[in-house]
């Protein structure tokens, strides 16, 4: 054994020596990769424990996987092979008569940083320094008026990461299974590749020894990577089709409750956060299919202990941007953020983007016509296209029921919707009372299982009177109108759900609703018959005269 | 091509023989496992399609995974590139001018039972046949009187589980990742073994190459197996430990989407249910700790279309016996059960376990004294381990507060609490009202999340009434009470609850709800000091007498 470590620690030198060399004489290029060494050590298992028990071998066998000895308090024999396994350990040798560490052992034990409670290799949180983030209000978009521009979420994030990763050479990566382009952040390929030990081979794009991005078609592998790059006090972010992350729901299980256990230890400093970017969403998988249509992760992470889990759904681009800073510089959480990497539309400047995402809800004024007024109605909503869809149907209602007073309510940081007993961010009772009100309609568009909200929201005041609208498990490879109609959450579907639930609308509006009802049953017809989605839905735009 | 396909047929026909001669001379025993041909064809990704666009190859590279030509509308050469590509299929030759397969592709097509739809090895629906199940009532277990003696249910289900394989020696398989010992189902090795295409080798225990369990370290191939065998029309069960089955939380999802999307094709014949048996579950990991702590797979099941999933929580060994006959029954469906396989109270006899399953939930008058009055709390509990606590908690408020009606309610099927809109299971809303009343408080002790309960019965009238107990994620290596101490699911806990609860008996019995408190700090501190659960509470026998 101490030959072969001193083998090892031999070539390390000597592979070394050559790389820095090779460095100095070709511009600090470090040459080949070396073969690095291993040592592979072969124990069998239960190796030190018992070797037979009741004349059936132990050690070495799948039996040394269970408690070898299980009838201790019953058998004589037991008895007797476990006193001499522990007598084995030579436990006098060690610890004085005062049950104190002998001299001996004293003298070894490791001192200051060699200690494990204080080695940055395994409390790397001493050594994490916050990521240097360049300011990403200069990367936000124009917003000359809500609801009338489109850009791809992902895409403007992508040109901030850029920025991020090139401020950040040696402590920040991104990981992801063959999707950072697919998920539209290949501008970081601008600045760096993907990592491949070996280099790049012929017809290879942005592969590079030195690449800051980690890509493998292995969500477990890249959990794993992230979890562990983590542990060394550094920064990642792991990005990924939102169907497709469930492969890791029971590691981050064990990540999230190592995060809750780890923060009751004093000595043990915080890591940075377990980032999630979901992008290619459930809404958007017109090409793809029922297979890769599933929100249901943030549900899963929901469950995980409330100071450790964040769940952000950024309606728009400007939206992102704030909301991946604040993540970016966050510690010791999973943060989960659903975005599109579609065209969508831009509804936020980047400062009203910095205060709606401090706030983690609002309303938005230009939407609403309730000023001064209680609203008749709360249209609220999360998610991308839940928003575009509850602002069609805000706007449909504001020209065909101008007598009705709407308020609409965009909710970015889901954990706001919790009381503050049970998370953190939780909206204090008056404030939530106060903004969905307590006693009128309240319709909720929502990105994920419409359960999820409900889960969230059974406590507060007016529940009785909270209607969600979210994915019902009912998809295919269809277009983006369709997806919305047969889940329920179309424009059209909205209008209809204030009709029947706001008092006194139904009798009087039973010809609009009829009117949405056939409006819907058209649009799909549209697009069956032309695969495409008639040009007044996709084009949509927000009517700034309303 | 065609050579390798004769040479792989020729291999096939002289093993069969060689097999087949070896067992009509040695006692139907085949002999030594073949190596059976492998055919492997390589192929470059995107063969068939444009070579090189824009200059850059795209077949036999990464590129062919995406879309290839990708500016069809706006690019000529692109338009062109497609054009090509789709006149190498020579259209012309298979099909007429009126759209219609030519003759000589009409007479080449699969006819009976070569048709995609009617063959056996697509649509194994069409060759399943029920299990043979045998009486399971006569592994009932006696229960002279409820909550008296202890049996663990899954040894008592393993032991009619043994008969279930003896009788379907050819259709059955058990699933498991390594714990089917553990899980105390080991009756099986009775009449088959582990299976191993190689045979047992030495120290190998109940391994044998025709036997019936797939044992093997990984819950993904055990999915993946059960899946398949399920597809040929035989049936099966999954058993693990309730933590590890979210490994296969995405694998679930797609067989579930499958569920659901091919019940909808007349042609296709439903198959044998995917049946999970949890146990070693969240309650009883004295030995493994927090790592081992989750209840959260019924949370993701749940968000799968209603028509196919079913979750099962029986309180007692013959409660999971008439759960299981029915499981194993089903057709379509994912099925979860989980069980303990601890040494647990019996609570009904095998015909009252029959009526109980059959209704799904229900009052148990034995440990109620509303009969015939309104009761002023409803105790409800679902799970085997919540069940003793609420009824530690029943016989407390039984005995101090005779005055006090309490109803007893137990819920084996879980979905009996959704509405009947939402889910097929659903109790009708008049006979949840009768049950949980619509304006007592409802105190439910539950297995899993808190949330979950209330995310299926927000719906319901008296919601806001119901109090919901469970795993709230505070766990470790600890005794059984100390984890329901943890959680606040412990009987003391509850009594404090139902005095909390209950208008008017907090003032007058501040007395005993001083008691309760100071009974659990004192069971924690007992477990603490003596590493074991106080006798008064591990040992908690139901009173006949109250």
């Amino acid at each position: 054994m101490a030959q072969a470590l001193d083998t090892a620690l031999d070539t390390i030198s000597e592979n070394q020596r050559a790389a820095r060399e090779h460095a100095a004489a070709h511009d600090g290029d470090p040459g080949d990769r070396p073969r690095w060494p291993v040592v592979v050590l072969r124990t069998p298992k239960g190796w030190t424990g018992p070797h037979d028990v009741d004349g059936e071998p132990v050690a070495g066998t799948w039996r040394a996987h269970q408690v070898p000895l299980s009838e201790v308090r019953s058998d004589e024999g037991h008895r007797e092979q476990l006193r001499a396994w522990l007598e084995s350990y030579r436990a006098e040798e060690l610890f004085g008569d005062d049950g104190a560490p002998t001299d001996a052992v004293l003298a070894n034990r490791p001192r200051d940083e060699r200690r494990m409670s204080a080695n940055p290799r395994t409390n790397g949180g001493l050594v994490k320094k916050p990521l240097r983030l360049p300011d990403f209000r200069s990367h936000g978009v124009d917003v000359p008026r809500p609801g009338e521009q489109m850009h791809s979420p992902t895409s403007v994030f992508g040109d901030w990461l850029r920025d991020v990763v090139a401020a950040n050479p040696e402590t920040f990566r991104l990981f992801g299974p063959d999707e950072v382009a697919s998920n539209r952040l290949q501008a970081v390929f601008d600045v760096t590749g993907r990592q491949l030990a070996d280099g790049p081979r012929e017809g290879d794009s942005h592969v590079r020894r030195d690449g800051r991005v980690m890509e493998v078609l292995s969500e477990h592998l890249c959990q794993g990577w992230l979890e562990g790059y983590l542990l060394t006090g550094r920064h990642g972010l792991f990005t990924s089709y939102e169907a497709f992350i469930h492969i890791v729901d029971s590691m981050v299980n064990q990540h999230a409750k190592w995060l809750k256990t780890t923060r009751q230890l004093a000595w043990r400093r915080p890591l940075a956060s377990l980032n999630y970017l979901l992008s290619s969403h459930v809404w958007r998988q017109d090409h793809n299919g029922f297979s890769h249509q599933d929100p249901g992760f943030i549900d899963h992470v929901v469950t995980k202990k409330a100071e450790i889990t964040r769940v952000y759904l950024p309606p728009d681009a400007n939206t992102l941007l704030s909301t991946m800073d604040h993540v970016l510089r966050s510690e010791h959480y999973v943060n989960v953020v659903v975005a599109g990497k579609q065209q969508a539309l831009d509804y936020l400047t980047v400062d009203e983007a910095v205060a709606h995402c401090t706030r983690g809800l609002g309303r938005w004024a230009w939407a609403s016509n309730d000023d001064g007024v209680e609203p008749d109605v709360v249209i609220a909503c999360a998610g991308d296209i839940p928003t575009q869809e509850a602002l069609a149907a805000t706007a449909v209602l504001r020209e065909r029921l101008p007598e009705l007073r709407v308020r609409f309510v965009n909710v970015v940081d889901l954990m706001r919707l919790q009381p503050p007993s049970e998370h953190p961010h939780g909206l204090a009772d008056r404030e939530y009372d106060a903004l969905f009100t307590t006693d009128r309609p309240v319709l909720f568009a929502f990105h994920g299982y419409p359960t999820l909200v409900h889960r969230l929201t059974y406590r507060r005041n007016g529940h009785q009177n909270l209607h969600v609208r979210g994915f019902v498990e009912e998809g295919t490879t269809t277009t983006p109108f369709d997806m919305v109609h047969r889940n329920d959450l179309d424009r059209f579907r909205l209008v209809m759900d204030v009709i029947d639930r706001v008092p006194g609308l139904g009798v009087r509006h039973a010809g609009l609703r009829q009117e949405m009802a056939d409006a819907r049953l058209a649009a799909r017809a549209h697009a069956y018959e032309t695969g495409e989605d008639p040009e007044e839905i996709s084009g949509f735009r927000w009517d700034p005269t309303l």
